[in-house]
């Protein structure tokens, strides 16, 4: 057992808690809990910390077991887990995963794609919020501009509630790039504008196609919006002046999915859903 | 000008930023920023506390200035504003406003009302941005239970970016109640469920529609879920289990005011719109 907090690995966790380029450097991230625990796919797994009561808690689980076996762990005590927890009430487990990493081929080149895309989102919530929703709404992938907040900052690994592992993504060094590979495959692009004239529900999303979504307190630059055939708007009654970023990027999403699902019940049109 | 933390006036602001009881006994509310003090009805401010900095940049802007005149101000140091205040950077001005007050009947009694009913939500920056997105989605109302998160919590305030002043709502003491008088003037309830059978789009929500929405980490109790006339689901694809309360609910507000906006273009059938 672990019980030291001078102890080399102890300290390399706490770095890696602290510093995203630490993490960056070392290709990992790290994630706490027991779903957590059954999201991550065991060969991603890197390290794996957990209290003398998780360990007891999690070896009555056959398949958490098989998989704790698996992956190797390391008993440590409860002080120390504190320590090497970003959480205030840690649940008694900290893994070390491996950074997933997609090409960017790897999320154009699939079928009729959903894509988002995000500039310079802030929140690490919000980012985490998003993939989440992606998933549950068929986002075949995500491209976020180098200014986006850390996708491996502990707080959006928590917000993903696992999605981190399942929606496939990429840092873009240049969206202008991403853009115009986007339009050479034929995907649509719809920029969320508060400038839209034709309300997002306007449009049939069929085809390919990718939103791009601006950040929290400034939504899109005007540099990437121009970028994007056309803008979209979301309606609002009201005094509203816009939506949280998370929110807007869910009503499209699910308008997206609502349209999808709508056509799969009638002979198929356009491309392959 | 204010200069000494040992001022009543302070020493009174500072209890009401940390207790929920003194706000509500007092009747008031506390937040901060140019953009509330915009979105403040005049009537309802009592105090406003700003430094000297952020007196003269709102001097130059007229209507700002004749609003200030109508609600009189105190000018307070940079150091005393900063103890104040709820954030690390405050934004130099601090508003002391009087709770809004609803009777039940004000909300239930709309034409084609849209209510969300919320359940035990935790998290005040949800509560917010349901509140907030809500009013962009045309919600004529908001009705929470007893262990909601307290609206007037300075986090929840700020997420709803100036709503709080435009949308209905109160805390009801029995949310039976509430479902039963719903259920007398014929408006059709919701209850937003995994369990739920048929997705969320598959229901016309033209006439009188209400949403009643689960806490984070548990969804709906049962005993509240029952109250509804029929379950929904958000359809969720990968391995999904939930979505976040405020994306659940901003995804089911919209496509009500989708709906019902599409039919606006139609001519009317039901209720005026």
């Amino acid at each position: 057992m672990i019980t030291s907090s001078s102890n080399n690995r102890v300290k390399q966790v706490v770095q890696w808690q602290r510093s995203s380029r630490e993490r960056q450097e070392a290709g990992v991230f790290l994630t706490e809990g027991f779903k957590m625990f059954e999201e991550v796919p065991a060969g991603s797994v890197k390290e794996v910390y957990l209290s003398q009561d998780a360990y007891s808690k999690l070896c009555t689980v056959t398949a958490l077991r098989e998989k704790l076996e698996c992956t190797g762990w390391e008993i440590v005590s409860d002080e120390i887990l504190r320590k090497m927890s970003d959480t205030q009430t840690p649940q008694g487990i900290l893994l070390v995963a491996g950074q997933p990493h997609y090409t960017p081929e790897q999320l154009l080149d699939v079928p009729c794609p959903l894509l988002v895309i995000l500039e310079n989102i802030q929140d690490p919530g919000n980012l985490g919020t998003i993939i989440r929703t992606g998933e549950g709404a068929g986002v075949t992938g995500v491209i976020m501009s180098k200014q986006t907040v850390d996708l491996f900052n502990p707080k959006t690994i928590r917000a993903t509630m696992g999605s981190v592992f399942r929606v496939p993504f990429f840092y873009a060094e240049s969206l202008a790039e991403v853009m115009k590979k986007l339009h050479g495959k034929g995907i649509h692009t719809y920029a969320a504008h508060l400038e839209g004239k034709e309300y997002y529900d306007g449009y049939s999303y069929l085809e390919g196609t990718a939103f791009l979504i601006g950040n929290e307190g400034n939504g899109l630059s005007r540099e990437t919006a121009e970028l994007a055939e056309r803008y979209v708007k979301i309606p609002m009654e009201g005094r509203v002046e816009s939506l949280n970023a998370a929110v807007s990027a869910s009503i499209l999403m699910y308008e997206v999915y609502r349209q999808r699902r709508l056509m799969r019940e009638i002979p198929k049109r356009t491309c392959s859903l």
